[in-house]
């Protein structure tokens, strides 16, 4: 139950939501293992404005905020989660977004911090 | 300072938002030991299309969904956590929200990671 | 790479939004230690209602709720979130912000779980 929460220009959302969305989860089937029907996204498309950021942090050319935050259980190593984030930027640079406009931050939790209808 | 992040569909929202938010807050006061007056929330009404999710994961019929995030200090055991969740979902019911449909995420911090306004 | 999310009421993010913003980096240039070009911020200005909280809770009069919310790398000490807590409210103060009015919760992560366009 990795949960995703994207925030991304409005114009982008319009744009290439649906493509982000496949994308993503198509990356979490390649390298985080988790079945094919799990699937919880959250869209936020933002007007100018609400995504501020500096253009160089990092030493990158940054155009714009592509902010992806991942709830999932503490159970993937370092070398998965490189994984996920490298197959992230491989399936979002498809839908036109450059890897240098991508934040992702994970937060983890346990298997008991989870309710899923049942 | 539970904080509740509640995140649905608009048109729920505006018919029972409300009752979701006093039955979140109820679920809090059988089931965390919180005091009364301990009551932050924040709900995201979405139209159709920012929230997407699969209709069968889990192996429940999901219809629509009713996203809850808790951000809590570390100190619930399993057991409570399920009490709470279950609590949760009772209250919901009776907003005519569907067990089936409701998602929760807890994310845990310290007490020295609050900070409320002294 | 700390992430600041900020929810206001929208009156006061039209009002100060660019002011709690460049506080905010200010503060946490001034006890966090980060990089000067390090930062990442969302605003989201709410109507009414969407915000909900108790009034007085904590002993405080609390007029509004502004909510910020940080994602940050585990790695600071007690003092030194108590000491940052301080500068934003110090900061906001200036912005006409109350400190009764204010929420902050910070949830930590580790270095491998960011990634920032490289």
């Amino acid at each position: 139950m990795p949960l995703i929460q994207i925030d991304l220009d409005r114009e982008l959302y319009e744009r290439a939501g649906d493509q982000l969305g496949k994308g993503v989860h198509q990356a979490q089937l390649d390298t985080l293992d988790i079945p094919g029907d799990d699937l919880f996204q959250v869209f936020t498309p933002r007007p100018e404005g609400e995504l501020r950021f500096d253009r160089t942090f990092g030493g990158v050319d940054r155009q714009q905020l592509v902010l992806m935050r991942v709830t999932m259980v503490h159970m993937y190593s370092v070398a998965t989660k490189r994984r996920f984030f490298e197959a992230v930027a491989d399936r979002f640079a498809e839908a036109g977004v450059r890897r240098e406009d991508i934040l992702i931050a994970v937060t983890e939790n346990g298997f008991e911090d989870w309710y899923a209808g049942s």
